[in-house]
């Protein structure tokens, strides 16, 4: 685990941020829309997409922006997603040309996300008009990091932000971040956006690599609700400022890189799972003595995936029969009277079921456990050596209630 | 679609049904538990089962009694799903041959099946005990139909009976049945029970042909909750009494009884999505214009199953965004720039995307229209000229609580 330090998106040397609203929030105007990233030197840039083949116009116009693997900010709106908007690549575009307007940069050098309601043309003027303020907004600071995350908003109750250092040849490394989730999460991403900034030197290709590497074991092993949406974006700009020989092949400095970046990763990861829309639980599930990490992982994406586990979760009830059940239509072949199920949380730990059966267990002592924050599901499948832990949370009333009227 | 006629299980000539409380379900002694289903003649026999991996014990049973393809009996228990617990296939079996030895067959001529909570241990000696008295209580009436269907009901809010006639090789054929749902229903069966019978003459073969061909179409058609069950069975028993020529092959014949036999199946996989767990709305998704049958399957899958387009529904919600997304992850490649998206119900239909774009249209027609107990999604993928259409419900406060604390 790398230390955590302060920062934000704003931890790694010559990176500043802002967060302010506009106006694309129209109904809320305490509450920042629009937020803007800035590295003060160019910086190699990589990006993951969502996998969903309806796309929000941003993707197509980030995509486009980082073909050359180079980037200097980031600007995002919160409050419409300008996906299957009229428009929508155009005022994308709008958006990286007044970024860039006020930055000083070419518009090709700006990266651009929205994350809100499907289908509503995006307000871009209110964006445009905003701009000079908020640049003048941008600091180095973890209340200006703070700004920005709040900016992304949708229906998180928390922003999501962390810093980590590490050392990478021979120099200390910086790598910070704010996410947003939390409906619409799901291996593959959900409605994610994850802005990464480090002064790690390295490679455009050798950070496309590590990003890829990290989001395979992070992001895309947590699950809200199983819908993924059109606008999940994870990018990462490195500005090299750390002073380290440039990370141009894989070696002993990318895998330290590759370390740090998924520590930050799963820690945001984790983040996002237990702020998922109206969670009560933070659910947790480690798949071990599968076959392969590739079954593991399909067993536990599909365990935390589970509705009906979910509910259970929610009414603190070891119904265990879920979970196997769950097991059973992940898509892998096993030997269910090999499985041994055991619930934990910082309350304890049970034994549930053994060998595929159910076992008569202390119903007090499970509640008690099930009742903590954060809670684990671990499954033991007599199989082989493959593990792999994924994240989730439970479904609550205020899930229904939150998306029962998301748009009004 | 076929004329639809009284009696349920019981409407096919020589069908006796019963259902009774015997004490599997012990903390309601209001409720009965336990259905038998008898025909005074041997009969042909088919089923089909759930494929989740994870199997509960009577399943294994009634498949080694369908190995010769006869049957003449069904028995079924709710409470106990007598998955994942202990002596489960002895327990099974001797629900066979306690029923056997009532009826005065061989227990391989029963099958036999289980519904409700997963990994306590069957309390078989009830049932064994309440035999004589089920066996006392079949009739063949409308109310000895009503008895079984509520006998094998879980949390299903209303019974599930159908029954259709038709005419078959120039006589009147009868097809009836019961069901239950209703959480853990998704495409390849949902915990959900279904017991056909029909007096058509129809050879095993052609019963087992027919059977799958209809419940691809109709059971595997719906979703409740994206869970599936261990314990979904799906049988048929066709004891010839109709007098028409045995049906040995795929001829006019055989069309006639798999219209009948699909026509009962949608209506029965209708009111099941319609009694989904705490559902408020059945949801139908008809999409039309696709590649193939094939991709406009899945794609309704995708979208009838999507959580947070089930949670736009119970708000009464035109949040097209949600069916387009959930479109665009169903694993199918199309053009979303060519989807239409409406909205329909005995209140109206409305237009709310055009060409992958937002129209502005009025939501206070939208909201009288969603607030209808049917509503209907449709969908234009204007790719060709392949069709589907699957049912779904909405997701409710109500699923929340009745799964939050299942077992208790």
């Amino acid at each position: 685990m790398c230390k955590l330090i302060e920062g934000g998106v704003c931890a790694a040397e010559g990176f500043r941020a802002a967060g302010i609203h506009v106006g694309v929030k129209t109904h809320a105007a305490w509450k920042k829309d629009v937020a803007l990233i800035v590295s003060g030197v160019p910086c190699a840039a990589a990006a993951v997409f969502t996998k969903n083949v309806v796309k929000a116009a941003p993707i197509h116009v980030t995509k486009a922006h980082l073909a050359d693997g180079t980037a200097r900010a980031v600007i995002a709106n919160s409050g419409n997603a300008n996906a299957c908007a009229p428009q929508g690549e155009e005022n994308a575009e709008r958006m990286c040309a007044a970024a860039a307007k006020a930055v000083g940069c070419a518009p090709e050098e700006v990266l651009v996300c929205s994350t809100g309601v499907i289908g509503q043309t995006l307000n871009v003027g209110v964006i445009e008009a905003g701009l000079p303020e908020l640049y003048a907004a941008l600091e180095r600071s973890p209340e200006a990091s703070d700004a920005a995350a709040h900016a992304i908003m949708t229906t998180d109750t928390v922003t999501k932000e962390l810093a980590v250092e590490a050392q990478v040849g021979g120099k200390t490394v910086h790598i910070g971040g704010i996410a947003k989730g939390s409906g619409m999460i799901h291996p593959n991403m959900g409605t994610m956006l994850c802005f990464l900034t480090t002064d790690c030197a390295i490679s455009a290709p050798m950070l496309d690599a590590a990003l890829h590497e990290v989001v395979a074991v992070s992001f895309n092993r947590i699950s809200v609700d199983g819908d993924t949406s059109t606008n999940d974006t994870c990018c990462i700009l490195a500005n090299g400022l750390a002073g380290n020989g440039e990370i141009r092949e894989k070696g002993d400095d990318y895998a330290a890189f590759v370390r740090a970046l998924e520590d930050i990763c799963v820690r945001m990861a984790r983040k996002m799972a237990k702020d998922g829309e109206g969670a009560k639980h933070l659910v947790t599930c480690t798949v071990s003595g599968a076959k392969s990490e590739g079954q593991a992982e399909a067993v536990s994406k599909s365990v935390i995936s589970s509705t009906l586990t979910k509910a259970a979760i929610f009414g603190c009830d070891a119904n265990w029969g879920r979970v196997l059940c769950a097991m059973g239509y992940s898509g892998e072949n096993f030997n269910p009277e090999k499985v041994d199920v055991r619930f934990r949380s910082s309350a304890g730990e049970i034994l549930v079921c053994e060998q595929g059966r159910g076992l008569a267990f202390d119903e007090g002592l499970a509640k008690t456990i099930l009742t903590e924050d954060e809670v684990e599901i671990l499954i033991q499948m007599g199989e082989g050596d493959g593990s792999c832990t994924c994240w989730g949370c439970d479904i609550t009333y205020d899930y229904i209630k939150i998306n029962g009227d998301y748009r009004t």
